[in-house]
């Protein structure tokens, strides 16, 4: 769905904002009350080849950090996360669900870790900082939590390695996924992770001055004139294609981690407290009721999902459609979906009911989506 | 500002928006994760003189409820305000800013209270829910903290008492202004308050059951096809005339509730205990170093006010501009803005530099406008 945005001082601009508007972006989504580009000239399937083939700088301001910093930071982070953190080194990337009391999701922020006494939760759309900051003077932890001056910036594609090395030098190459360096940018430290939402390779980069905003752009702009540099942003094809879940869309607080299949992400044997252990042990214990599972969806493209699509078997709900598009690579529309437990095996036929009462086939498929899912 | 607007479920629909679609919508803003309809067929002007004249329906779905229930609701409740919360009683709505450690504002909710163990904010863009749910949680609190399955409807104009009165009876018309009646509508008993973001006179229908949206919608639409009825949405022109403030365009963590001029609904002399009260202390005896304050803006109709505008006196900035809008009834450009100390009084000349580098002059006023205002 598509239509006019009215926006207003509420709507924040980012220190790339200028940078996509004369580049000519033509449609906003608002996150963590933030604009992030969502469509530039180009359609959302040639802007879909052109990641998977060159390099794009994506305007992820709107990735809000929320930070710990202090002597009670660590504990705070891991009160916050079912995942267990008692192994993160300084350095590194944690994806981390965060779940309320009744392991409800929250957020699916990424998590850095840049000392010991000092995280960065890079969050998805909710007040995440609010929460943090309401749970530290509850409980009267030693720590600071404050939204800071840090913007990150994607570039994404295959020839992002290359375009990021020109700029912060060949030690980038190096860098694992999900780790990051600190990097020398006009006289700050900057950090820059491997990672970012396409599953095409490439950094995010945590600037921390926004001042520096048109610089940091416009330094990777001239130095990937070469490689077909563009704008872009996260791409809905590559994105259900790659399995990516999106917080609000494919999860909410209606959903707990094992439903969206994040097990591997809470720590249900050893000894760690988190916020929510005693219900997720208690879903664990009974076996979620619902899981994630992908659609391969018939006929020709989809409208956008713009409300849950039921999904029946029969005239029986068991599930509904998350996300929707059609996949240039498999030919056919992909979806995400959450489906009941009897019914949720790769293979088993499904009916989609579209918004205009329009039934589609379907059939239920694994995650990620593998060639082989075009055949079950 | 305005531009496309690609939404998905994340942005949720409110049971109201497939009405406001079948009527023309043709412009969203997002408000707590929920679309909040900003236009349709008509200008804001001439939505401006509707509403002064008519009678109109606003989906303000958006404006989501934070429920608190239970032995410490009225605790944390007046933990969360710096308003002075002990007189009040079961029917009233107060304005409550709720403020953090820093006395920074964190939304600027409408309180309603339902019972003296049962309240609920009507809040502004953020998620005051994560904010109340984390402080219950840490301070080890015996209150449910949740969002309810309740969505505003807004009736707005001067034909709204008659219009609600139609479909809820006469008992609506002696309901004071900020405070409610609970009346019958389809088997459930729905909160009716004389309230709303709009200075017209009208109510706010807390519809409690999502699946009564369009029914409540229809019945309204029906009952005021003679009053000239008609879909609207707060009104720009209409809120800056009346001085109303937005949350996020006026006020933001960045300020205090002393800076926007809410000094009355701030408690600091009494024993009333709440977050923030040591800063807000703090501040209140050195005195705000900036305060709201009205403009009235030289030259024909300004760009809308999409980042913050400068305002100058000679070269040095003073303050900067809010919001601003071409006023019918003043016959010139109307704006909010926080201005500093030294540069505050009524009557002072000052430039606003708007982002094309045009300068306008402008005098500053007091709020809400007046019509002497016009004439400093």
């Amino acid at each position: 769905m598509s239509s006019g945005l009215v926006t207003s001082r509420r709507n924040r601009r980012t220190p790339y904002t200028e940078c996509v508007e004369s580049l000519g972006v033509s449609g906003f989504s608002i996150v963590n009350h933030t604009l992030l580009p969502k469509s530039f000239a180009r359609s959302v399937e040639e802007d879909y080849w052109h990641l998977k083939e060159h390099v794009q700088l994506w305007d992820v301001g709107c990735q809000r950090q929320v930070e710990l910093r202090g002597p009670d930071a660590a504990l705070l982070a891991q009160k916050m996360t079912p995942r267990d953190l008692s192994a993160m080194t300084p350095g590194q990337c944690y994806y981390t669900p965060v779940i309320d009391n009744h392991a409800g999701l929250l957020n699916d922020p990424v998590l850095l870790k840049r000392a010991s006494d000092w995280f960065w939760f890079s969050i998805a759309d909710s007040d995440l900082l609010l929460w943090a900051e309401a749970l530290a003077l509850g409980m009267n932890l030693d720590v600071e939590v404050r939204e800071p001056d840090v913007w990150p910036l994607a570039v994404q594609g295959p020839r992002a390695e290359d375009l990021v090395a020109r700029v912060f030098g060949d030690g980038v190459r190096s860098v694992r996924y999900f780790s990051f360096l600190e990097c020398d940018f006009h006289s700050r430290q900057l950090v820059v992770a491997r990672s970012g939402y396409s599953k095409q390779g490439g950094y995010e980069i945590y600037l921390d001055d926004s001042a520096l905003g048109i610089t940091l752009w416009d330094t990777l702009w001239e130095a990937g004139a070469d490689l077909q540099v563009a704008p872009g942003c996260p791409n809905l094809i590559e994105r259900i294609e790659a399995g990516l879940l999106s917080y609000g869309n494919e999860m909410t607080r209606e959903n707990n981690p094992l439903e969206i299949n994040l097990d591997r992400f809470c720590h249900l044997e050893g000894e760690i407290d988190y916020i929510g252990r005693s219900a997720l042990e208690a879903i664990a214990a009974q076996g979620p009721s619902q899981r994630m599972r992908g659609l391969l969806i018939d006929g020709t493209p989809c409208p956008p999902c713009g409300k849950p699509w039921p999904v029946l078997v029969g005239d029986i709900k068991v599930g509904q459609v998350t996300s929707a598009i059609w996949s240039p690579a498999f030919r056919q529309n992909v979806g995400l979906s959450l489906i009941d437990k009897d019914h949720w095996n790769p293979g088993t036929p499904v009916t989609v009911l579209l918004p205009d009462g329009h039934e589609l086939g379907a059939v239920i498929t694994s995650l990620p989506f593998t060639v082989s899912s075009s055949t079950p």
